[in-house]
């Protein structure tokens, strides 16, 4: 199966919808996804506000009002911040305002106090306004019913903010998609134990949870699981029970031991739709789908895992998410080698990139293969995509690199 | 005091270094920043193993060996993976082995099982091996000893995998700098309840804590602390006790209840650095030392709070964080109308960006002010700077798009 095969296969039978929704306190709502249009539900500023500090009037009492002719009002009291006005103005009265308080019954401007001087319960006013000069009008900045933010949404901080300004301590947001990640093989062995004679350290239930983070995706770490048919099946059911989504690495090759295709395509309908593709690396790379789940079986060589996951899984890790389905960021480079394909197949080139004095970006093959597992990691910042029907790409050609860094 | 003055005090009076370290499990560790250079403790493939499914043997039992001629060789066991191997091969000896495998002693290469066959005991070998072909050597990936992540290295997926590889469950990682937000103003109120009559909603505790996270940094939200002295400085207290900086809003104009600057200018040495700054928006922004301990006081406007965050507070944040200290992101596009500085103030015109059918990208300005306090956060995309010295930028003119939403 092509590389393009892949994908189609995938596409058609993997339709990557949110999952659901589910309310969450606002600021875990932050980086997660509205379900529905934000409509306001007030009028925003509820009331007429005052945007300055000084003295409330009618302003039809200050026209006329110069430095050498002020108009004379009399101060009726004051209205706080805050609170409710509790008097209203009658005619030739002003009352004491600060910004942010609410315009009483009777005013419809607002005069700066560095325009007025106050003489007991005198105030003198030395420069006319005009009507709502000075006020910020009830339903300016939004109205009741109008749509603020749109379902889609990612919350920022600003979005975050404006949410707050509606009055909502929480949020309707997409469910986060939980995708259970666990390693085969049994030379592998978890971190953080001595490690015993023949065996390596697990790497890919770590990269590949921390991938699913990456992607908008909560990882489950479920380890290794040994090399044994019945404990791969009951560790994949409970995968299964648990997620919506299950990752798996190692075991995918035709070796003895290789369980993984069997065991997953055989743990309900419709079963295995992709069986190895033409790529390279990754060749062996399987997905089967349980119902509605997926299981994506990678290989277990760590590059090759990670450069699969981004090509196939994170996609659909969004889509559940409810975000838009972005893949990789891609820059532009020149090649800094010759990069072969591998006859027939896709081939996916890692390469780590340079900045050079001219500003030229040069993306330079990593070695990869057996010998290469982790330094191939620790160096690459992407890869590029060699098609099946060229030999080639040569040295000083402009390619896009996908990178694998995108935290 | 200018913005680059306060820049400049800000720069000399408060050290982003980071706040220490601590050891958090691996997975915690994703998208945190490793405090030292990372030394692998051992030999990557910490023994030479099989890349193959075959027989491992000696190569020179092997030379010669054709498709008509092939060599002979007695099968004296087999070598599991996962396991050191029980058995050592003799002169004319092979032994069953695996992909992953340890290379047995006596072997130094391994045949592919396609290029053999076997009868009984006995295998044919047609395909010669030289030596080590098919052999993964220890430490070929990795050495001992090597460096293999730099201290400053924020973890992805792939260094995640990295760490795994060479055995560590844990990660020594900055601590994550900790930020209270408090918002002040008599007006203001809590989101989630219903609206007393002549009050808002706050926006700056989320807006800004949302921001502090993609700062970097751990926001502890307050909320809104009331307009009143001794509450304000019992919550500044608390808050400069439990947290590394502190942000607040609102409270810093000259109106008879804004407390904030005499406030967090009497909280401790060295007191009040900046206060006010020759910005538009934002001028009274005050920022306080207290011991090593910054409060850094915004304008009530949300805008204006969340654009002076990200100015002055995220490249702090960052510091303590020890991250690479980026700013905010730039984008380059065409000014949309001609856009004014404020007099001898540097300003700051927020915009929201379109791109045209041209490709041409547009930042058209965004209504601030007054009434724009919401709309402007759910529609800026980000904000472009007009140098004190210049009246005003031009429709059409080239400007750098300084960009608010970094989620």
């Amino acid at each position: 199966m092509s590389f393009d095969e892949a994908k189609n296969a995938i596409h058609q039978k993997i339709k990557p919808e949110p999952l659901g929704e589910e309310e969450v306190p606002l600021l875990e709502a932050h980086n997660r996804v509205l379900t529905q249009d934000v409509t306001s539900s007030l009028d925003i500023p509820p009331f007429n506000r005052s945007t300055v500090d000084g003295y409330a009037v009618k302003a039809e009492d200050t026209y006329g009002a110069e430095e050498n002719t002020p108009a004379k009002l009399k101060v009726c009291g004051t209205v706080n911040v805050g609170e409710p006005p509790h008097i209203s103005l009658a005619k030739g009265e002003a009352a004491e305002i600060v910004t942010g308080a609410p315009i009483p019954e009777g005013a419809d401007a607002c005069v700066m106090i560095e325009n007025t001087e106050k003489l007991g319960d005198v105030l003198l006013v030395y420069r006319a306004v005009t009507k709502s000069e000075n006020v910020m009008k009830k339903g300016s900045d939004i109205k009741k019913g109008e749509t603020v933010l749109k379902a889609g949404t990612v919350l920022g901080s600003s979005e975050i903010g404006v949410l707050a300004a509606l009055g909502y301590a929480k949020a309707k947001v997409f469910k986060v998609p939980v995708v259970a990640v666990l390693s085969t093989g049994g030379e592998v062995t978890e971190p953080g134990k001595k490690l015993p004679p023949g065996k390596i350290y697990d790497i890919n239930a770590y990269s590949l949870s921390a991938a699913v983070l990456e992607a908008g995706g909560k990882p489950v770490c479920m380890g290794v699981v040994p090399d044994d048919k019945a404990q791969l099946r009951r560790a994949l059911e409970y995968a299964l029970a648990s997620a919506d989504m299950v990752v798996t690495s190692g075991g995918v090759s035709v070796g003895p031991h290789d369980l993984m295709p069997q065991t997953v395509g055989s743990l309900g309908e419709p079963g295995l739709i992709v069986c190895g593709i033409a790529v390279k690396p990754g060749k062996p790379t399987t997905v089967a789908l349980v119902g509605r789940k997926t299981v994506f079986s990678m290989p277990g060589h760590p590059t090759s895992a990670l450069l699969l996951f981004q090509l196939l899984v994170r996609p659909l890790i969004q889509g559940f998410a409810g975000r838009p389905v972005t893949g990789t960021s891609v820059v532009k480079a020149v090649a800094g080698a010759r990069m072969f394909s591998a006859k027939g197949r896709r081939t996916f080139v890692m390469v780590k990139l340079n900045r050079e004095k001219s500003g030229r970006l040069v993306a330079e093959p990593v070695e990869t293969g057996a010998s290469g597992a982790i330094t191939t990691l620790a160096k690459a910042d992407g890869f590029i995509e060699v098609p099946e029907n060229e030999q080639f790409i040569d040295a000083g050609e402009e390619v896009a690199v996908l990178l694998l860094k995108s935290a």
